[in-house]
């Protein structure tokens, strides 16, 4: 059995919990929590500490930590300091900062002998495969990535700091148009205008000024001015009732030839109800590798990029050999 | 430079050609072949030797042998044959006899220090790849591979033996409705009748029985019977001029459900306008990862299961962690 750690039980650690209950070589055994004694109330049975102080009972066993904090105050925090203690799974999820990142868990995890993979999920995660796996087997080809239809918690935030607004949800919308251009191979140059569009919901204030908070968000900078965005006003009777689920998805596409004019379209997309559940059961199966990783010896950072896919499967090689190939 | 073989100069050896000269770090430096006059013809400046006789001159480098015979007969034996002396890579498809297979040349490749990767390409390959990924991210998932449009060598070969038949392509062709229904995250059971279906162009000899070459295509057992197969009658011309090109594609669909309910569906798709090529390419890809293998101390047989996918890149990790994640 593989024991694992949850730390930080909002929706991504509920997703890793439901996901371990599926993975029969792996068991909860802690949960860290910035609020332990409210989540011990949620998880009879699980011994609940907090994330703050490290201090552990000297006989608990712990193979693998996995983070299920926030990319932007969390991990870059929680990372490090249970990279000392253990083999660690997290989805830190800011691109730009993924190799200065890497450096430092890398640097932590080698001292100490343990594994830590970053940066799990489906994107960054699953998508960064399909784009280096697209960029070697076609060699010269152009890659597109598409979002959605799904929640963007960041623009979710961005629009529910407008004024006048109790509460916003946000989809980011692939535009099919420009998926069927891919597709057709005709290797398009786009703008963001012409991959995605937005559409918000919102809960406004009473007496708040519609216009005016329309206004706002399609002009937000870095969040909406290069989209074309809808804002659509509801209750919040219908914002508790239509928009509880996390949905997402997207699509890697990667265009090339090969020869001197044969085409070839490579694909690969994920229709996900629940974001946090899936990107829980990925960081699971990055956990079981990260186990694996360290029993074969190894030490220090890696991404999924590291990892030979096999370690990820619960099967053995044997039967991954006869059954999966 | 990886220095490279190709073995086989049939249409896949061809493919891996085309696919060296789209990889800066990789060059081809010798042609195996049973025909070796026939070859250095075709390949001026190029070394070629018998790949019956493998004697060489003793100065010859080559890092990695890319096998490009067919699985029934060239492959068996010229895997076994190459891995004594090079790394190999191979794209061996008899898929229930790939463990067999891995068995045997991994223990030759251990016991000469070699890496071999065997049964690399698209299917077995990459869709394997997506089928062990399938099942480690969404476990209790069902997965649906779907073939084609393409062209089936194996089904137009078998076509060809029936008599009155002069030439033969047979295009396997996934059923739309079929695809829609994974989509739709039905898990339905599939026949095959259900899944694919068979169109076969014929070239008859002059005076054969139409209706008998028909009669007998349909009702062939293990290539046709459990399809619905359309028959179509062409002149040697219309095949000379329509079906020149080998182009193929295919679906792998994962099913799954995440937490209590919530659907999760996982799709990869390829589209090709020639088969031989991108097989030839991905085997190229593999070569680079055999080389590294090696480099790192690897040893014996691996599938692309067992492949870190950063080493089939070209592409340093920093760039990659900096680019492609």
């Amino acid at each position: 059995m593989i024991r694992v750690a949850i730390v930080g039980y909002g929706n991504l650690g509920k997703g890793v919990k439901a996901a371990l209950e599926k993975n029969a070589d792996m068991e909860l055994t802690a949960v860290f929590s910035r609020r332990p004694a409210a989540v011990e109330g949620e998880l009879p049975g699980v011994h609940v500490h907090s994330s703050e102080r490290l201090t552990l009972p000297r006989d608990m066993k712990i193979d693998v930590a996995i983070l299920c904090g926030g990319s932007k105050e969390d991990t870059p925090v929680q990372g490090p300091a249970f990279a000392k203690l253990f083999n660690t799974v997290d989805s830190f999820d800011t691109h730009a900062e993924i190799p200065a990142y890497f450096q430092k868990m890398d640097a932590i995890a080698k001292e100490r002998g343990n594994v830590s993979v970053i940066s799990a999920g489906w994107d960054p995660g699953i998508f960064s495969l399909e784009r280096v796996y697209g960029d070697a087997f076609l060699p010269g080809s152009k890659a597109y990535t598409f979002w959605g239809i799904g929640v963007s918690q960041g623009h979710s935030d961005a629009a529910r700091k407008v004024k006048g607004v109790l509460d916003a949800r946000q989809y980011t919308i692939p535009i099919n148009e420009a998926i069927q251009q891919v597709r057709a191979g005709k290797n398009p140059e786009f703008s963001k205008r012409q991959m995605h569009k937005r559409v918000v919901y919102i809960v406004a204030a009473e007496h708040a000024d519609k216009e005016k908070i329309k206004q706002e968000i399609c002009e937000m900078r870095n969040y909406y001015s290069d989209y074309n965005t809808e804002v659509v006003f509801i209750t919040q009777d219908e914002m508790n009732k239509k928009h509880v689920v996390y949905p997402h998805g997207g699509f890697v596409l990667t265009s090339g030839v090969t020869g001197e004019t044969n085409k070839a379209i490579l694909e690969y997309r994920c229709q996900l109800d629940s974001n946090p559940e899936f990107t829980g059961s990925v960081l699971v199966a990055c956990a079981r590798a990260a186990f694996r990783l360290k029993q074969q010896g190894g030490k220090g950072a890696y991404t999924m990029l590291d990892i030979p896919p096999a370690l990820l499967s619960p099967h053995s090689p044997e039967i991954l050999r006869s059954k999966f190939m």
